[in-house]
């Protein structure tokens, strides 16, 4: 189970809301389990929903295009039905035995009749899960950005609230099968990142690195995210995508790196000198760990997330950096790669058991390229748990 | 140049539009070459504009955070300016000679203060590109669901109108420049599906396939799109993932596989038989075959797209599916997977030399799988050209 099902109807009964509406990839897929590979390739055109109430938010009903309807099949057992809209065309093969999805499938497209529409089988599944009165929250990031005026137009008696910021609220304390998988996409970022620095010598690319790192990741059964992979002073320029420069003794790798496996995000960060580093450059490394560190030991349920930051600017300041500023110091991790809270000077939120972080205080110069190193943090009633198994400390290759 | 240049000027004069913005991943790039991450990784958050008047529609104006200034480099030299908002914080290496790259960015984000919010920046933007009287088409998809309300306040001698289809107008006849990308990302994907077939033996899963399909089109220098690899009847259920079936004398496999190369994005569709394949998928692939080629015969500048509809639909029907139904014989493809047109029953848009489709006619048969062909077409002045260079007759390996 993805969704976690108590803080889901805790937040629902805090908003005072009977039911919600998921329309984007993230929350069809956090409702149902469902990856909507149309709404991801297609997603200012594609419609799908999954409606779900109070006494059942892991058992919605799904609202898909006949062309979609394949993909509903990943949200069996748990969902509560599937209603479908607007016409494509599979056939029956004649006198063959069907097999479960076949059967399944032919039920959900050949044995009922499409409605004529999205807007008819999203009120439909309204009236099923028993929300045409009351309030309901409504996902308004879909393709159908007229979404909740037509809602609020059809049910006179039902509030409609916007809720992408709801689902993030309830998606912020992770359960533990979400653990496991955002474990999984770190260990494929690893392996990659690993696969990497094995391929670092003089002259390769960064490009080259690029595609080691990228080929390991479809390797590990993830897939590609993003990938800033980047040599030495070109740190400082860090989202441009990795180039012609080659690698020369004196310079350090520079990754700032994330896949998604099994709808989970990854993102790690990390500077691995390739030759004996400079002075200045374990100088700028050591601050910038200390800062981290010092955020990790803070990040304890009750903590808010303004003080982490607040304590690990300071202490990056302290160990080396005088004139460190920064906006944040990290961020949760999710099914997005930013999931609420951010760790930043105005974030009172208090951390929460369960809550899984990235936790990251890089630090940018142009002419030099910087220091960073970034980990995934899960918050436990004992305190922050690393759950990157990489070393945290500078790692000399090529010396 | 991405731009088609006079297109746009001519759809601007026939919409009455002195002015556009861009607001999503796809028109971004298409005004400036800027492949934005940032939009790319958070596009429920991340905002960026690219502003452009009718006179100089491929030298617009960017509005940027100060985070994602890195990535407005991909846009220079020929965009019009960098207007940016928010803090995010580069320091300046002491007694450094910067290079070409860092002293842009520092110009951009060291020596000119940023605006407060994306709005203050977008409508600096607009007052540059002289955007303050007359008509600006805005594309309403991207972060800011408010954005068209927001400028029609702040600009009351300004008409905003929605322009998100008006950008897919603009798109839909290419440049050359477009097509060599689309090439390149066919390229791509050729390569990876004759790795794919390469590796096929008995035994070998959909998901095995899947993995040295996706590590192929990263070889390749490409980004993994969308890899529909299933075998046999499963094809019917095809966008569920790949999954432990493992393949078998007697079955064919089946790939409706693309990827995005340069920005550009591409889409192929084969049936291959693995060992001699039954009557029955012999006749169905002709079918489906003989029904794209009849559309592809018929793709000339003129020709009301809902015409190759009509006729390939025929055409499959004559050649041994006489229940044959489809909703779309093929559509155009660029930026997005679909662009327009559609080739589809209700589409009178005559085709124009320059525009670029794929072409398929599959059928659906749950029980069997069914039968699939699909080919990247030009369309140009003396008719259609199949750019994919792959066999368009039913391969059989294994034999």
């Amino acid at each position: 189970m993805l969704l976690n099902v108590e803080r889901a109807r805790a937040v629902m009964e805090h908003e005072g809301l009977d039911g919600l509406v998921a329309s984007t990839l993230e929350n069809i897929f956090y409702l149902s389990g469902m990856w909507q590979l149309g709404v991801e390739l297609f997603p200012y055109d594609d419609q799908c929903y999954v409606v779900a109430n109070h006494e059942r938010p892991d058992g919605g009903v799904v609202v898909s295009s006949m062309g979609d309807a394949d993909l509903t099949l990943q949200a069996y057992p748990s969902i509560g039905g599937v209603i479908t809209y607007s016409s494509f065309f599979r056939e029956l093969a004649p006198g063959v035995e069907l097999l479960e999805d076949e059967r399944r499938l032919k039920e959900i497209t050949l044995d009922r009749a499409p409605k004529a529409d999205a807007m008819e089988a999203l009120a439909a599944a309204i009236e099923a899960c028993g929300l045409t009165r009351g309030a309901l929250g409504v996902d308004e990031r879909g393709a159908n950005r007229a979404l909740l005026d037509e809602l609020s137009r059809q049910f006179s008696q039902l509030q409609i609230k916007p809720a992408s910021q709801i689902f993030r609220q309830i998606r912020m304390v992770k359960t533990s099968e979400e653990h496991e998988r955002l474990v999984g996409a770190l260990r494929a970022t690893e392996y990659a990142l690993r696969a990497a620095v094995d391929a670092a010598r003089e002259g390769v690319t960064e490009r080259d690195l690029f595609t080691v790192f990228e080929r390991a990741i479809v390797e590990a059964g993830a897939r590609p995210g993003f990938a800033l992979i980047r040599f030495g002073r070109n740190m400082a320029l860090g989202q441009v995508p990795s180039g012609d420069t080659a690698l020369r003794k004196g310079d350090y790798l520079w990754f700032d790196v994330g896949c998604t496996k099994q709808g989970y995000r990854s993102d790690i960060g990390r500077i691995i000198a390739f030759g004996e580093p400079s002075e200045r450059l374990r100088r700028l490394h050591h601050a910038s760990k200390e800062g981290q560190t010092r955020a990790i030991e803070l990040m304890k349920p009750g903590r808010p997330a303004r003080d982490v930051f607040n304590a690990a600017v300071e202490r990056v300041k302290e160990c080396g950096i005088a004139n460190y500023r920064r906006h944040h110091v990290g961020h949760g991790v999710g099914i997005e790669y930013y999931d609420p809270p951010i760790l930043a000077a105005r974030t009172e939120t208090p951390l929460e058991a369960g809550m899984v972080f990235e936790v990251e205080t890089p630090y940018y110069e142009l002419g030099f390229g910087g220091a960073f190193i970034e980990d995934t943090v899960l918050v436990t009633d004992d305190g922050a748990r690393i759950l990157t198994a990489l070393d945290r400390e500078l790692q000399v290759i090529g010396a």
